[in-house]
């Protein structure tokens, strides 16, 4: 070698190297308190948004088939034919008119669309609206984008469910003439939010008024419970419902919750179809494309996971049922009952730092929940339990917790 | 629904919503080649960078095993530890010195390995220079991270090989104080150019004096052949071979073309240690990990995959003879002979034009082939012919094209 041992760069030399937003991208709170609690061997942790169910064996069948019959070369940049084909038809069936294949594209994970759709739509420096609190993904991918995020709070009185004004959300996007569009996730993780239809009508004439985009993540839509009888609802009122298809709404989904497949990184997303082109050539960029025998497993979730996705629905009611009859009496304790998705969402008396409170609560508990600063603006002072576990584990959970609560 | 139908957007006023640098990537030339025979069904396709066999039964066993054994959740963001632990004794056995596990980032394809890379060193009108002709997709994923590519052309005298003038790389890089990273991709898709390890020395010595990054694309690092014998030959010279952990350097892989795993999705770099925790961060908002069931199909690979691995680089061996053994004599062709990569790349007298040259050899041979002007300055007027497949298959294309040329 012709440098001499003086020319080598020092350990922290290509960590200065990068770019500073980048390197200073914010750990998620979430990841700090699984870090906090690693070194404990009997935490139930009910932190992340996951249950506690392995894929379905006729899923994994799926793609084990598809694999053997040589589905393993490079694929449709967009998904395979049959998969778009079966998503269009499950979707139409889903909502209240017919969602047409060529506004579908599948995408290596919800969140690879998410950063995908940022990286469409928003120019270094555009504004984003962000309905929050909110999974704290969006606010890192759109910081990689560079974007400039404002939220805009959803509130809540004590005893109360969430609530989103949108004539707050709407002065927000007029007072800044630099945001291109509006993230909004309902069913809403954390909150259990279910934004009503007459306000998804209110927002969607908004951004045709206004040209601005929106951005909705619909991953919770059919994990949705009747607010009195605690029963599994219908699917939730989704912008899908009304919007034709040239309407500037992008809509963001994956197979990972509905049919327990974290782990797969499948997702799809709903597009204007004269987005076709450019998504093609963006997922060729990212991923190029998600592997075709997965694609054949997430085909068979929707065409034979049914009664899977019902059993599943069933369970996660159950479990939300044993959230509110143990934190809802808890004098303490501030539950704001979910109408959507699979967490609770609550306060205790006196606590107003959540990551202190959660790391407490591994100390005298050993239940590990999510603190609520972690979903950004509106969260603070919050803990999230994700309610996807198995019933009776979650009940073993709740009972610790109410001892100290 | 409260608009009336007035308000309704037309079909291309999405389209016209998005970044106009995004809506006008350029298409892949080697797209437009493929949807100019897509009414044919008669056509040999050797435009790909992939071979024509499955990925092998016993890798798939790998994954379908992890899939019955429940690895089927959210994962560890760069990669599940025994495969980060197999890639560093697999890449510390096959260059000069170790490489350690601190190092190893698991990706979802080589190219979000590239992407990743793109957006932590580049910020918006950043510079990259790019030795070329190579692959497409680093130009547009360049213009995606909004950097400046400055090319710099290999070159090659008629009837020679190709070169990389260092000096003028460097010269290059001197000229333009924004460039923040050199990106080459040796052994070379499509030149098959294997960059000697006293130029990798310079290049490492040059990045150590200025504090420039190197992205080495070293995919094909395996698939080396003899000049003289034809035989496969040993490992490239490599990056890896001589850098520190410290120096500005980033190693991008794959297990796409060793293991015939395209259509497979997973790659990985390395990296300076120090990087770690930003990558994944970087990876938690790209993708959020690659399927833990994928991987250990990789780790699979790995362990068990060297005498496919051996028998598959004989199979290239030997198709890659009959690229020489036919095209080589023909007055009009002037073939590169590829000392690295599964490609043929040559130019044919009289022909400027290789996209007009691929269309009418589509017509007159139905041999698909990939045209230079894809793959950048220094391209054009070239054809780039994948030696992968099966050796009876590319040698009954060679004597179609044989004819005509």
């Amino acid at each position: 070698l012709v440098t001499t041992s003086t020319d080598r760069p020092g350990p922290d030399a290509a960590l200065a190297a990068i770019r500073p937003g980048i390197r200073d991208l914010p750990k998620s709170g979430i990841l700090e308190i699984v870090d906090y609690a690693r070194d404990r061997d009997d935490v139930m942790p009910l932190w992340f948004g996951e249950g506690d169910l392995p894929t379905p064996r006729f899923i994994c069948d799926g793609a084990t088939r598809a694999m053997s019959e040589g589905h393993t070369f490079y694929t449709w940049q967009r998904g395979i034919p049959p998969l778009r084909d079966a998503l269009a038809d499950y979707l139409s069936n889903l909502h209240a008119q017919p969602v047409e294949v060529d506004r579908i594209t599948v995408t290596t994970s919800g969140m690879a669309a998410i950063m995908m759709t940022l990286t469409a739509l928003l120019d270094p420096g555009a504004g984003i609206a962000v309905v929050s609190p909110v999974w704290p993904n969006i606010y890192a991918a759109a910081d990689i984008a560079g974007a400039k995020i404002t939220p805009v709070p959803a509130s809540r009185e004590p005893g109360g469910v969430w609530t989103l004004d949108v004539d707050t959300l709407f002065a927000t996007c007029d007072a800044d003439s630099s945001i291109r569009a509006i993230f909004i996730n309902s069913p809403c993780n954390p909150t259990g939010w279910v934004c009503p239809a007459a306000e998804i009508e209110r927002i969607l004439e908004y951004s045709r008024r206004r040209g601005i985009w929106i951005i909705a993540d619909e991953v919770y839509a059919r994990l949705t419970f009747d607010l009195q009888t605690g029963e599994p609802a219908a699917t939730a009122p989704s912008f899908l419902d009304i919007a034709t298809s040239d309407d500037l709404l992008i809509v963001i989904n994956t197979f990972s919750k509905n049919w327990c497949m974290t782990g797969w990184r499948i997702g799809w997303m709903v597009t204007p179809p004269s987005l076709g082109p450019t998504l093609e050539k963006l997922v060729q960029f990212s991923t190029s494309g998600t592997a075709p025998f997965l694609q054949y497993g997430a085909l068979t979730a929707l065409t034979e996971g049914e009664h899977f996705f019902q059993e599943m629905l069933a369970r996660c009611a159950k479990a939300r049922r044993a959230v509110i009859e143990t934190l809802g009496p808890l004098a303490a304790v501030d539950l704001s009952v979910p109408a959507g998705a699979f967490y609770g969402f609550f306060r205790v008396e006196g606590e107003l730092d959540s990551m202190s409170l959660a790391k407490r609560l591994i100390d005298e508990t050993g239940v590990g929940l999510a603190p609520g600063v972690a979903f950004g603006p509106g969260g603070e002072g919050y803990l999230r339990l994700c309610f996807a576990g198995s019933p009776d584990y979650v009940a073993m959970a709740l009972e610790r917790l109410a001892k100290r609560l």
